[in-house]
């Protein structure tokens, strides 16, 4: 998407060679009104399936899955990265291994929120290795529910994460997907 | 705000004693028209006032955050819980004491997003002891910048925190606030 990639290159900023800061209009200041633009897009590309949840994992993808479940006109659920005290009953749930902090989580979500008859779309702000999409499927298949696709705002191509799940069968659509970066400059796929 | 008062008695259920679960419409399945409901009020109580940010906290304040954002047309900031990797430069930060998860934590913000300039509306879905609003109105304070108000989905008013953050001048607006609750009922304040 023209206006994502004009986005990154103008406040983007690619720090020690892997890692994109746009904290300026995605993931700690958001620009809302562009994220509902994005979102529009999204809607776009999967307005022919019958989306009933919109499923997101805390903190960073929950503005971006917010903006999309208003589009489809259904609930957003954002799986939390630990049990806490205000989940209870039967909780469905996924390790999940984090490249950006090193470290290893449950992505969990109570079992109420995601039935058989759900028709999922996975949403998140990026998506690199592809570990917290291939825990969040999880989550929808454990559920007995069906996988629509997955919508992501930023990819970054070179990791790989994106390809090894489209090779699966799932379809994954991102508006800007990063070819390579670095400090001199970012490259997006054609 | 009757609708939320009334939704509350529909969905929510209390947990022994204390916790009051709505996980079935504001935070773990939300319900993105009804937040945006919620923000519509939002905006009719502070649009006199020239609000130049939203501010919140991860996770859950950021959809209801994301909500009154659009609503303002100004960008959403959200504090987070640790400094991860990809917070550079300088950071605004507060300690917080979680009275629900029994723990410490720092609330930290980029010093990039908030500015002398601003004038920064405070939101979260719950407002209990006041400890998280109290550590926002920190860093608001400790950028140079202007604290509006605070605006809250949910406040427990039998815990306090929002009547001494309002006894110390600061504008707190909740859509609803809870008087007192059981497992056998939920009574608002009139």
């Amino acid at each position: 998407m023209r206006a994502l990639e004009e986005r990154i290159q103008r406040d983007g900023r690619v720090l020690g060679g892997d890692i994109l800061q746009v904290g300026g209009f995605i993931n700690q200041q958001i620009d809302t009104s562009f994220t509902l633009e994005l979102a529009r897009e999204v809607f776009s590309l999967f307005s022919d399936l019958p989306v009933t949840k919109v499923l997101t994992i805390e903190a960073s993808g929950i503005a971006f899955g917010f903006a999309v479940s208003l589009q489809f006109g259904v609930p957003l659920v954002f799986a939390k990265k630990s049990r806490t005290s205000n989940v209870d009953g039967a909780v469905l749930f996924a390790p999940i291994h984090s490249f950006t902090h090193g470290n290893d989580y449950n992505a969990t979500v109570s079992a109420e929120y995601i039935k058989p008859e759900d028709n999922v779309l996975i949403v998140d702000d990026f998506l690199a290795n592809g570990e917290a999409l291939r825990g969040l499927i999880k989550i929808v298949n454990d559920a007995g529910a069906s996988v629509v696709g997955a919508a992501v705002e930023i990819e970054k191509g070179f990791q790989g994460g994106g390809d090894r799940l489209r090779s699966e069968g799932i379809r994954v659509e991102s508006l800007a997907i990063i070819e390579s970066m670095s400090e001199s400059g970012i490259t997006f796929r054609r």
